[in-house]
């Protein structure tokens, strides 16, 4: 645990660097365990850096750092629904899709463990910051498909296909990530167009927002 | 707060009685406050009965209520499903899904709070209670269907579905129970079969089940 010569330690980080150095250290000990197993010391030893200064940096304890990881991870997955309003909004939602799987894919445990909730570390905090995500992917596609108000039972069918995606992402991990990623990715496309599709033969809104993604492909 | 010879509290119930007794009143007000503004004083106050009466059932206090209340939930939760082997099997998920959203309507708050998670007083343990229905609900649609040994990908399409109405369930809560219950559960039977049908183009244990299901209607 004495840091050497070596380690990290020594490099002069600024202050912001160094925090988004014990975060990254952080988001990569919950990926591969849960997060109430993962103690400051830990992170201290991962980084190569003393536990004095882990501790100035999160005087809050295990909590605070859970959340401020939490907090860098749920800005990572907004990341991942940045995308271009250009092409046929469908491909739009394949790439997104594509960069989500890539963030379950590297995050894996530390993934499961902040959506199946659960965690001792969980809280209303915590919970607030993951739906906040949810939220934004909400918004985002609606973005993307040019709706601007939409309607009960089409914000509705976008919401639970989100929830069904988080869904199949845990399932995803806990079935040693098969289908291979390209697969699942297609798979929910079909599913968000086959939901619409439902919901298109209740709502009007859906309907004319369907003829439009099968114009555009 | 001093019971008095008309409260229900000089009735002589058995422990299991009054156990069930102190149970429903707990879960009445989990209905309409989350589970950690709910006190024992407040159960004892409802049911009619003294504080250390409570006490007695629960010396777990708050925790051990609100865990004895989830798995009474989870049990009437369990019985939703329970539907005689007979007639179309869509018709068999859409009478449970009516027994659902009569429990959802029932239990309010208390639901939410329970499957939204993030509450003070959530654990592993209630976490595992709410896996066990979710696992239940998925075992008794395989049974209906008749499948045997359920793929990977029909497994994952029928537990996204689960997840998916267990969102419709918040929503419709959020949303002052609209649409009406009955237009609900014909839109997620709808959508359960246009599920199926995607991943029908994917899996062929799914693409039999589909041809079984449209020939019973």
């Amino acid at each position: 645990m004495t840091p050497s010569a070596a380690t990290p330690a020594y490099r002069r980080l600024s202050v912001e660097e160094r925090r988004s150095q014990l975060l990254d250290t952080a988001l990569s000990l919950f990926a591969h365990r849960a997060p109430e197993d993962v103690s400051l010391d830990d992170v201290a030893e991962t980084a190569g850096v003393s536990r004095p200064l882990v501790y100035r940096y999160f005087p809050g304890g295990k909590q605070q750092l859970y959340e401020a990881a939490l907090r860098s991870a749920a800005e990572e997955l907004r990341q991942c629904f940045d995308e271009p309003r250009q092409g046929p909004p469908l491909l739009r939602l394949s790439r997104a899709l594509d960069r989500y799987l890539t963030f379950v894919d590297e995050h894996g445990t530390g993934f499961s463990a902040l959506l199946q909730g659960g965690s001792v570390v969980e809280t209303s905090r915590t919970t607030a910051i993951v739906d906040g995500v949810r939220r934004a992917a909400a918004e985002h596609i609606f973005g993307h498909l040019g709706v601007v108000d939409p309607g009960p039972r089409l914000r509705m069918t976008v919401r639970m296909w989100i929830t069904a995606v988080e869904a199949a992402s845990l399932i995803w991990l806990d079935e040693d990530k098969q289908p291979p990623a390209g697969e699942l990715r297609d798979w929910l496309v079909e599913q968000f167009v086959a939901v619409l599709t439902v919901t298109a033969g209740r709502d009007a809104q859906t309907a004319a927002l369907l003829g439009t993604l099968a114009g555009e492909g």
